[in-house]
């Protein structure tokens, strides 16, 4: 159970009401740009009212230069979105929540997980909302996916990963650098999903870990899983797929099979389309955040990164050639 | 808090009664012999029942071959010690809860953190006892550091934990394979001393470890965690000290200097040596677990394994000569 009640249900709430609430979006790069901006114009629950930005804001938003000067200029802003990476984020996310803000975290919530349980503490103690997001599972074939597995007897997971770090991260520097995940960091949405669909708790029992020579994070990961009654996940990710790229998961249980692609858009069971169904991975996302600020809850799972952690932890690494973006 | 309560306090307590209540030890390598045989010794609440050990067990005391054969054989054992590595201990334990006993783990209670977490629900379903142990914090320093603590305002902590390899743990391979933890197995000492006697939780901000290019685990590690206003904790831990042997925690506060030294067996404040308290490590341990019987709770905290986790995920690595034992 990752939710949690901060307050009373109803105080304060935004989610359906006729105007829309104020929002700040701090971090504007590449994922501000293609999701977050364009969710929250499509939001009713949000208006988009600030940014904080030092390397240019949106065109017609006020923008400041930290969130010292957004906190001082713009009291009235009550709910703020963090974009930036992990790891200048921290402080970031304490500072609003210090001063009362309902905050959502892009993923994953934290360079650590101790700081995630540090910020959520925090959260508790002001009454304010913490939601840590993970956009993958608000794709268009997750919720059906966990309805189907609830009562399944699974045998065997298959998560395939593959994709063109040249062509989906060209730029991200800190992705390569100590704290920024690597290959886990597309690999960390296939265990948001794996976490939300299946009906109980794993654990890694091996890892491999490819880093390049010159580099501070993994390229290439092999994870292995075990859960209830021998049931197994294999997990591969890789970022030196070229040609067709591919983000699936394929669920064997007794009575069938389940086959999510498309990073969890598209859904097959037994070979058979499913409707898709939901609002869209960051619609979905924002439409959540205003629902958990009307309800007064908070919803932190660390899972995903704590298996991150994990396979950081107990794998084994190897040197592999060095990658040049 | 780490201590839950998983049935009614006294229900099948041993703690105080006058027979000692019987204990198998699984895993009969250095640290069983070093240490847990002679605390099951000199322990009035248990005696050494039955070992389970496939490389000898003890003189005069039943031994099984698995943890399987222990259960058939001695259903009259309701607890059971688990001295093996972490890596091969979680199925044992596992076996173990389920057939309702109560277990200690040796330190780490785990190769992962979600493996912690998966024993820690099972002995919840179970009503049993699960104790994951660090030795350290039983130091005759610790309870008194922490006291003094307490009100503190603390400036900066120092860790130093450096010793020779070759000296404290040899012919140990499991320690240089994936999973073992390297320098971290005697840092994570540290660290179970440091989250103990600090008055709020700190996280890790930086981390650089260092590999030898023929091994899977870190021969040092160099740490930096952040607390409440402004505090900071470094942590130094190296397997390559020759000559005298240190660890070593020092704390600077606002009024006074406090100093543990000997893994937290010695304590100064200001200069003046303490007076040690306590039944010491290992004896601590044993006492401890029977309190927790008899009281019908648990005590599983993570965060000592949590921290280190955070140091594999976010740490730099630095590759460093081959080391051979």
């Amino acid at each position: 159970m990752t939710v949690t009640n901060i307050r009373g249900a109803g105080a304060g709430g935004v989610g359906r009401q006729l105007m829309s609430e104020p929002i700040a979006l701090l971090g504007i790069g590449k994922i501000a740009r293609d999701q977050h901006i364009p969710a929250i114009a499509a939001s009713n629950a949000f208006a988009l009212a600030a940014t904080v930005s030092r390397s240019g804001g949106v065109d017609g938003v006020e923008n400041h230069d930290d969130i010292a000067g957004l906190l001082t200029a713009r009291p009235d802003i009550r709910a703020v979105s963090l974009c930036m990476p992990p790891v200048p984020r921290f402080d970031i996310a304490m500072a609003a929540l210090a001063a009362g803000k309902h905050v959502m975290l892009e993923k994953p919530p934290g360079a650590t997980v101790s700081e995630v349980l540090k910020l959520e503490r925090l959260a508790r103690a002001k009454g304010v909302t913490l939601f840590a997001t993970w956009h993958s599972r608000h794709a268009a074939g997750v919720a059906q996916a966990r309805a189907y597995l609830r009562d399944a007897q699974i045998k065997h997971v298959q998560i395939d990963w593959k994709e063109d770090v040249r062509r989906w991260h060209p730029g991200q520097d800190w992705i390569w650098q100590a704290g920024g995940l690597g290959v886990f960091d597309p690999g960390i949405n296939a265990l948001s999903i794996m976490t939300e669909i299946l009906p109980n708790p794993v654990h890694l029992t091996g890892a491999t870990l490819a880093f390049p020579e010159n580099r501070d994070t993994p390229i290439a990961a092999d994870l292995a899983f075990a859960g209830p009654a021998g049931m197994r996940v294999a997990a591969v990710f890789d970022w030196r797929q070229e040609g067709p790229q591919g983000w699936n998961i394929t669920v064997d249980t007794t009575q069938g099979q389940l086959r999510l692609t498309d990073g969890g858009a598209t859904l097959h069971i037994d070979g058979m389309a499913q409707k898709k169904d939901g609002l869209g991975e960051y619609p979905g996302l924002y439409h959540r955040f205003a629902e958990l600020i009307e309800a007064g809850q908070s919803d932190v799972d660390v899972s995903p990164l704590q298996h991150v952690a994990d396979a950081f932890l107990l794998g084994r690494r190897d040197v592999v050639e060095a990658f040049e973006d």
